[in-house]
């Protein structure tokens, strides 16, 4: 009843990305690594204490196939690099109470989503957090999370992060030290899901203050799943304030002035979608929808509303092993008038 | 008899930071981690030789609970990540004549004091390292080490590093070359150890160039144990010349302007400290100061007396797990005249 | 037939180098490591798909023994270390048509070259990658690379880099965009392989795109071993155009102008050598020399024959674990007249 893991997800293959806007066009061909699920190693563990109750602990270290590097962002302050940059959690768990987790993790709501994406929060821009985007695999460091166990289907679960990203700052109060008075951005992430038989839902909340803008950036989103056999149908709603919650847009790329946090800003979101097995396949649908409902006066130019069409295809050589294909296309991308986004790839997928 | 075990610690909680100075104040509440024992995962093993030899090894990796990001220090002059930053070692060792270690690992005085120390030379301010500098968990890289074996309750180490921080640097002499000869920092660092029933006692001498500032820091300890079973009683008097061997203070909060390399400064170290256990626990304490006897000429302004008052207790959830609580409190901490520094925290920690 | 495993190398040892050139000296000594075999720890996998279908992979990581910094180089955009940077595949695999791998690993010449190498390149500049820089352990990211089955000794291999060096690049059009239409550094690498009981042969071929000079560097070379059971003797020879594939050579010690990229530049590159076991022991020796046969017009200066002497020892103390000893000597280094580099040291090697 006590274990130590080793385990991990490798994917490759081979793509086609363009980004069109304005007059410029941006395209590459070559290797892709990660478009189904990012890759990474970990080690995970439980002890058990007796009394039902259990120490576990999550280390996950993300990587980029094609080049070996760590992924999950930049260096901390002294150039250190984001070892567990997935997750880095210890906590305790009991059966009757459920589980309390220290460290960095993913929200609730990119948790609680995964069953409602008919693209399971994979697939690159097909994933629904493009559109939704406090699901779009948000990592907080320094949370406190608490997770009910599974009460006949439904499970809750609540997370507050001290400050959602680096170290926990000082709040330095010194004459002439005009700082604000706490640099940390804290943020909350809450939601219920429910899953029974052929039903999946799920319902979340975030909410994150940024304060080096001094706004709170707020979403809640509610998403359900029905397995018709033949069939699956999936759909979500969600609304947004204030900015995303991961902007998703490398400066590279960068089309408008848009920049993730946009005090005043209204979003709301919309994906239909399904998922059809076929033999050892299965075939994955939706469309998603960011829909931009006031122009927020602090924002130059206008927001349109993006839309995604993905298809993907997953066949599977053994449980742990599968091929996909993927195809995606946005129109009015990051909110820019006319900008397109095509994704076209195939690779495998392995897990350990 | 051939092993390779993958291993760690992990500890995380919620504490309360407060630093005072002058008309400053620095104060933080949220996830501390690594209070207790430091985050880390690794790998170690062993192979027979056969005839007493083995060839042993230990990669260790440190890491930040709340973030994920890697410890121990700054990256390389490329940016290369420090990924074994707390051990790695590669040696010979045999039954009869010790072992030979090449590699980074801590210098002998912080293997030594571990036993020495009530708090085991964890939590953070609380470690007797903090007034006793060459035990503060001295990491040197490029170092050879030799370690007997355990004589009746004897052993001796010493080790010696051929550059204490960063890969080997080079001599050279050339026309124009106003580089000192040589910039590798060399280090010594001895000691002694007897334990032995209810007895335990280490003696310990480091020496380290520090090349940039051409002087040679130097520090030696005497500390001992002695389990009465009801309680241990816990002692330590140690002299360091030139500087510390860790300053420990970050640049953010330095207070006055001490950067750990004095010319002429001489301190003295005192510790008294005691461990009880009470059932499934064990209360920790000890009181600490650093006296600094000469206020050198290099140094503006006065440097005071440290001491630190500390109160722990740890419970044993199981062999591999505990929960930890914290509370610490330092005087003219960093040796500046009224500067206070407040610890209080709990905590989890499980060894996988 | 499904199996994960932990793995790694560890080399460290005692040394002594220097560099002469004009009227400069360069010398250091002290810890050495990664001389034999560059340290490294990793995880590789199997999983058996049936039909004689596999799907394998391999992360490896590289580090420095004494300093326990990450190897392999420089960190990406966002400060992110090269985690695995020696190598981080997922490939699919057939008895009977062979393997097919996708991410970041050696060049076909540096994997087929090591049985030409009496030193296994391995053992710094006694490596004959250094005088046929295309077997000097030539990493690129971003590869497929197909492998055939060893047929009756033969096998046969190739790969494509889509960018030696880092992520996918974008090919941005654009209005005052000057860029280059595509600042992928793409690379061709190919080889052929023969062993059969005494006999070794290899024959590779490489070329890579250097987008930012526009050139593209070529090497081909062919080289065998034959062992006539009291020794065995090795032979290879080379032809490089426009470059080489790695150059190294410090920036700290770069002595003349040569950057490695040199357009027109001809290399001649010959190695004699041999390896001999004595008892639990082998004797390895090699003479190697790199003959730029045209002095470049964009090079300033000459450029001399770089010639290399070197002679090992290594001895086995079990399978797993040797004691080496390496001498070398190269004159004309890095093509720089009169030029000298020498290498003298000691070590241990552990596999786990």
């Amino acid at each position: 009843e006590t274990s130590v893991t080793l385990y991990g997800i490798l994917d490759g293959g081979i793509g086609y990305q363009k980004i069109e806007g304005g007059d410029a066009t941006a395209k590459r061909t070559g290797m892709i690594n990660g478009i189904q699920s990012g890759n990474r190693w970990g080690v995970k563990g439980s002890e058990d204490l007796g009394n039902g109750l259990r120490a576990v602990f999550q280390l996950e270290s993300g990587f980029d196939l094609g080049t070996g590097l760590s992924a999950q962002g930049t260096s901390g302050p002294n150039g250190e690099g984001r070892l567990f940059g997935r997750q880095a959690t210890l906590g305790l768990a009991g059966d009757s109470w459920g589980q309390l987790d220290l460290g960095r993790q993913t929200n609730i709501a990119s948790k609680y989503f995964g069953a409602i994406d008919p693209f399971g929060l994979g697939f690159n821009q097909a994933n629904v957090g493009t559109t939704f985007s406090s699901v779009n695999t948000v990592r907080y460091d320094n949370m406190v999370m608490y997770q009910t166990p599974n009460f006949s289907g439904f499970q809750f679960g609540v997370g507050y992060s001290f400050n959602t990203g680096g170290g926990q700052g000082w709040d330095i109060d010194a004459p002439g030290v005009t700082n604000p008075d706490d640099s940390n951005n804290k943020a909350i992430t809450t939601g219920l899901r429910y899953a029974n038989g052929p039903i999946a839902v799920a319902l979340t909340y975030d909410q994150a203050k940024r304060e080096i803008d001094d706004v709170t950036v707020k979403q809640w989103n509610i998403g359900g799943a029905y397995d018709f056999e033949i069939v699956k149908a999936h759909a979500a709603f969600g609304q947004t304030r204030n900015g995303l919650f991961s902007s998703g847009i490398s400066d590279e790329l960068r089309i408008n002035s848009f920049t993730g946090v946009q005090e005043g800003l209204k979003v709301n979101s919309y994906m239909v979608g399904l998922s059809a097995p076929i033999g050892n396949g299965k075939v994955l649908a939706s469309w998603q929808m960011a829909d931009p409902r006031s122009n927020p006066d602090s924002f130059a130019g206008d927001m349109e509303k993006t839309q995604i069409y993905s298809l993907g295809y997953t066949y599977g050589l053994s449980k742990r092993t599968n091929l996909y294909a993927i195809g995606s296309y946005a129109k009015n991308a990051y909110f820019a008038d006319d900008a397109k986004s095509t994704l076209v790839g195939v690779g495998v997928r392995h897990q350990f």
